[in-house]
């Protein structure tokens, strides 16, 4: 028998994974979960029938979404994760010795148990005394905060249901609240090749919110849709080319399979159709 | 009825096209030829059922196969493509007013052909008056020049069938060989997520042909394998960061959709995977 798992990125288009074995499928109150074996990505974690990760090729999502902002804040030691429920995201940000405090904000806890059961390799450092773990909505938990996190991650799924309010203009503005005057926020904000609009969209909002630097880069996830994948870099004071840590780069002490400093230098650097889009 | 085209892009790996349309089918003396109009992506060149290149993501594939070397070189006059037959290549080359002579050696006039008839904004130079046409083996036409071309490209098909050859030693040997002094070769090099140890083939092969300068350089094609493409850089003379003809990038008359100043220095920084497969 072969059993092949098919995502259709969009109306037309479908990206299709042969399957070994089918691992988990269930239903938590928020959404669909599965976990397929895959013969060329490893274990996928599919929530409401879209790739979320797989073990092969989240190393690149996972160290994009965090390094780029670690590497250009000073000295970071709160930060916050929204969304990210798999562990890979706090994996990443674990690795800074600066970090003191990274809470996870999960809206559903069977992604966490799920991640926790099947995908060791992402979940690795949810034990981590470092880290607290809170379920619930992003959306309200970070309005209760006042000046706390250096950094703020927003690591959601897309725009559709639970994480539509992650893209909007008033959680951005509760976002900038709860961020130190040095602060930085990470959206993902999906596809250039597919969502331009969206990511206009997004700039559009973190410009309202008065951050004074909002940037756009960009990689590549081989199973995302498109293989082009983007985030928005909106920060209060640090630049992420002019602040770039070189020399804490290159000394640090841990390993990185995408990320390095000429990828830092780099991916801020748009192709022309993606600069023309944000206008 | 809902048609749809997949390539098996690994054993299992798919990526399926929903087709509006099948224009034309047919089989030449080296392969099976068909362009079918795509619902996502426009119209698809699929050559013995592999991707060759959409309407859509063609420009990517085509600005980075050849402006980083025509912006390199101080003043090519003579550019060779090797395959291209669709004409996506010698479109973007054609554009650069210093070039005298473009020579496309495509083994299979019928390719050629069907380009011109449904793939008109790709082959839309082909019947400038600089550019020159030649159905022959590329292996063997380049073997016959000495010193003579500024810049060859090799815009191959995957190493299986007419092009296996294309990635071997005596044929680079041969491109050294009708590389003028400053020369600069290109080629395509397949997917780091998936062929990087061919991709380590070629730069050991490149090497020993004795180029001073091997660099890889890689972008993000939507409808290729894993979204992530390469290419080498093999050079006699100029270095793509070193001699980088910057003036010229910004001053440029024509319009580029991916490839600007920026990208040109981007796409040398290699994510750290690609750079370790290099050794």
């Amino acid at each position: 028998m072969h059993l092949w798992y098919t995502e259709y990125q969009t109306d037309n288009i479908g990206l299709s994974f042969k399957i070994k074995e089918t691992l988990f499928v269930g239903r938590s109150k928020y959404q669909d979960i599965a976990v397929l074996d895959t013969f060329e990505f490893g274990r996928l974690l599919v929530l409401d029938g879209l790739v979320m990760t797989t073990e092969r090729d989240e190393f690149i999502y996972h160290e994009l979404i965090t390094h780029p902002a670690l590497f250009t804040h000073r000295c970071a030691k709160n930060v916050l994760v929204i969304g990210g429920g798999d562990g890979g995201s706090i994996r990443e940000i674990i690795k800074h010795d600066n970090i003191k405090e990274a809470v996870l904000c999960e809206i559903d806890p069977i992604v966490v148990e799920v991640s926790k059961r099947y995908l060791p390799s992402l979940s690795s450092e949810l034990e981590n005394p470092k880290v607290k773990i809170v379920y619930k909505d992003g959306i309200n938990f970070v309005s209760n905060f006042r000046s706390y996190f250096d950094i703020i991650i927003v690591d959601s799924t897309d725009p559709i249901g639970p994480a539509k309010g992650l893209f909007g203009l008033s959680f951005y503005r509760d976002c900038f609240a709860a961020l130190k005057d040095e602060g930085i926020l990470i959206c993902q904000s999906e596809s250039p090749i597919y969502h331009l609009d969206l990511i206009q969209e997004i700039q559009t909002n973190l410009k309202r919110v008065d951050f004074p630097i909002v940037k756009f880069y960009y990689g590549i996830i081989p199973t995302y849709p498109s293989g082009m994948w983007s985030w928005a870099f909106a920060s209060k004071k640090f630049d992420p080319l002019r602040d770039i840590q070189e020399e804490k780069i290159k000394n640090r002490k841990f390993l990185t399979k995408y990320y390095n400093l000429g990828i830092h230098k780099a991916i801020f650097n748009l192709p022309s159709f993606f600069k023309k889009g944000l206008g």
